[in-house]
């Protein structure tokens, strides 16, 4: 089904995927999910006309990460009354969170009222390869079938999957598409489930290089589904920004560990402080007023292999959790 | 091998158990379980002649939820010299606790010293369907094959075994019956990852309306097994009423879901605040006069996930299970 | 494959191996694991040429444990800073433990310089059965293929991948030898995964008799990796010394299981209170002038089944955790 350029040590993440797809759909009346066809597609709503649940969110994070991660559920250190949580590691970080569970592809059909937006993530984004990231990711996968993630409330048109599809080179019948509300049980666990991405791909904003980054473990807290967008949105990003851990294991130096450590927790960015949703409402809606040095989880340590020294930055910010969980807007 | 009314998207718990139930008897050596033939059934020891253990507890509970939950050991927060316990999560607690793991089927065979008696648990008590509530649930499984978990101490006999495939419709070779006393490390196991049934168990009780019930995941800790029976059972409750924790997902309206929250959790009773050996005894043995609200997690949340909004009710009690789980009776 | 003495109840370790090692293979680029042949041996690279990770293993001690353990990554109680860690649980801890995961078959080749030395540990040693403890386990395995963990930082030379065939009584392409450096992430994990067969093997050195072990869980922190081989001991051996928590269930009297639960800790050593790596130096590196007693958890807790009664031991000690996993050698 794949072919991997002989000289690429690194899996396809397709190969690794089609397994968890199908067993998303075979259990789908268990998951509470939905399975239907648009434009030919497969289509799994995780949250929109279905309830999905915290399980189809679990199930659909292992995807999202090309089937190159763990997603738990269960106990997670932080606020008292929110014990609850996930726990997502990788030995293949970059690829499983840059390469396939970053949300890098804009998706877009129509225009005014009607018109469909959503972030594609998932491991199709190495077949379609239409951003800059995948040249330096250097990695190019084949497959004749693909399976992406989105953060949407609608259907998406048959023309944007028909879009999707030829710009993966495949049949839009061997197209997947998995929606998954912010607001929805599978979403929030799925967004939270990001927690190791996050911090990927902020140390790429940092400039640290990719190649360096062996091995990575994270863990956030489950933020309560539902409400309004504005107040789940708010809510995944807390608990990333101020309930989020992530260990990162990083060949070279210890001066670009110890760095790293430093400017990667969200405490180094000036928007720190305050719930997400107040920091969007101070930016006035508009999300590139943000400074995108927020986004990452509370507390890093970052251990350099080669030495053995490892290296701690910010701190969890358990009433910051507590109040973005409890407040409604 | 089951065939599902064509308008119910329930999934069949009887398809969903039998390679569960496959596995655990093909496991039976390295689960330290016993296999045997009683009137043509098959019946696997876990925990009367054959020790069984915690691993056995952890999949005879996946078992026990009909397939439809995830078990898990491992630590959980509680008393300090309990470290280890037990989550359980499902995307299906309606059916999954109240269609298969809650033990609501009355099993009596003869009478005086030589009499049987066990409560039958699992996902064959939806073949059987000898309770009201399955109308309530408006639930009827077909297949050709039936589990049952009971928490007995020795065999059932063969007539027991002839009534219980009759009343499933079913041949006795295709019947499979799970023991596991509570003194056993098996039956600890799975009496406390029942802490979500037994929530979902007091939210029917309490009139809430199960088809508002969406998702839900629990934790409690792990009880020393061994012991009498009364040791036990009160050490397995106590691990819920004392330290379990549950966060269940509704639909509806947030006064619905507050009342719950506040209603809900053990603290809610009038027998709350003694270990459950202690009220048992008060109740000089008689398990009708205790009163059944103290059935439930020591702390509940409860999502409104419409609005977004979480109630809290009851609280850990950790110095009651850390007694309970230390005193022998 | 394997033929088991129709007398003996006990699983297989090979054969329950055999499907592990399948998948390590298969898996093995999305592990970063390197896979060659040495003397026509199946040799598995987990952190010489090849970096290896945390999964990696996370699998391997499953492995090690002969397919008898459950091992999962997640945060467990301890220093802070650590919050990450190992659980593993077995419901055959005593053949898991020592019959299989214990590095009791010393291997070694050559001299001087270029002289191979490692402790084979593993499902193979039950087929090599090279040492006393396998009269008194009892226990044989017979099999055409066998697998051993060993924490070697070079590949073994032809002849001793030959003298381990020739022992096992299988043809050398038959043989998978997995190389974990203590020092990389696979080694540090597979080792700390060790925490309940370090209980095992001291227990049995305090004559508990084996055959009362009936179930084990077990948690530890997992310490940073990397840095030279002393760091990387040192600290391996300070997460299970005193961040590691063991809980054993086991038959027979309450007074055997007291004692038990006081003379296991590690705080019962006369080395106890100082990083492992100070008390290697001041053996001046001599291993056999430790205290074996030393090798142990911080803290334990045996229940003694028949009475239901539990009786704990020993303490974490977080502070020691913390500067050894800080500390550089």
């Amino acid at each position: 089904m794949t072919t991997e350029t002989p000289s690429d040590p690194r899996p396809s993440l397709a190969a690794l995927s089609a397994p968890l797809v199908e067993r998303l759909v075979a259990d789908a009346p268990m998951l509470r999910l939905g399975v239907e066809r648009v434009g030919g597609a497969c289509v799994i709503d995780a949250g929109i006309g279905h309830s999905g649940g915290l399980e189809a969110g679990r199930r659909i994070a292992e995807l999202c990460m090309g089937g190159l991660g763990r997603v738990a559920l269960g106990p997670v250190p932080g606020p008292p009354s929110w014990p609850f949580g996930v726990t997502v590691h990788s030995a293949q970080p970059v690829l499983a969170c840059l390469g396939s569970q970053y949300a890098g592809w804009s998706l877009s059909h129509g225009s005014g009222k009607g018109a469909f937006f959503a972030l594609g993530s998932g491991p199709g984004r190495a077949l379609a390869r239409q951003e800059a990231l995948f040249d330096e990711l250097d990695y190019r996968d084949t497959a004749d079938a693909a399976a992406f993630i989105m953060e949407a409330t609608a259907l998406p048109p048959a023309e944007l999957v028909a879009h999707i599809a030829a710009a993966c080179g495949i049949a839009a019948d061997r197209l997947t598409l998995v929606l998954t509300p912010t607001q929805s049980l599978a979403g929030a666990t799925q967004v939270v489930a990001r927690v190791l991405e996050v911090a990927l791909h902020k140390l790429h904003a940092l400039g640290f290089p990719l190649d360096r980054v062996v091995d990575g473990i994270g863990m956030a807290p489950l933020p309560p589904p539902g409400g309004k967008f504005l107040t789940a949105m708010g809510r995944t990003n807390d608990a990333i920004l101020y309930g989020g851990t992530v260990h990162l294991h990083v060949a070279g130096p210890d001066g670009k560990a110890e760095d790293l450590a430093h400017r990667l927790p969200s405490s180094a960015s000036r928007d720190h402080g305050r719930p997400f949703a107040e920091v969007f409402a101070a930016a006035k809606g508009d999300f590139y007023a943000i400074d995108p040095m927020l986004f990452s989880p509370a507390r890093v340590t970052v251990t350099a292999i080669d030495s053995g020294r490892s290296f701690h930055g910010g701190t969890l910010a358990p009433d910051l959790v507590e109040r973005s969980f409890r407040d409604v807007r």
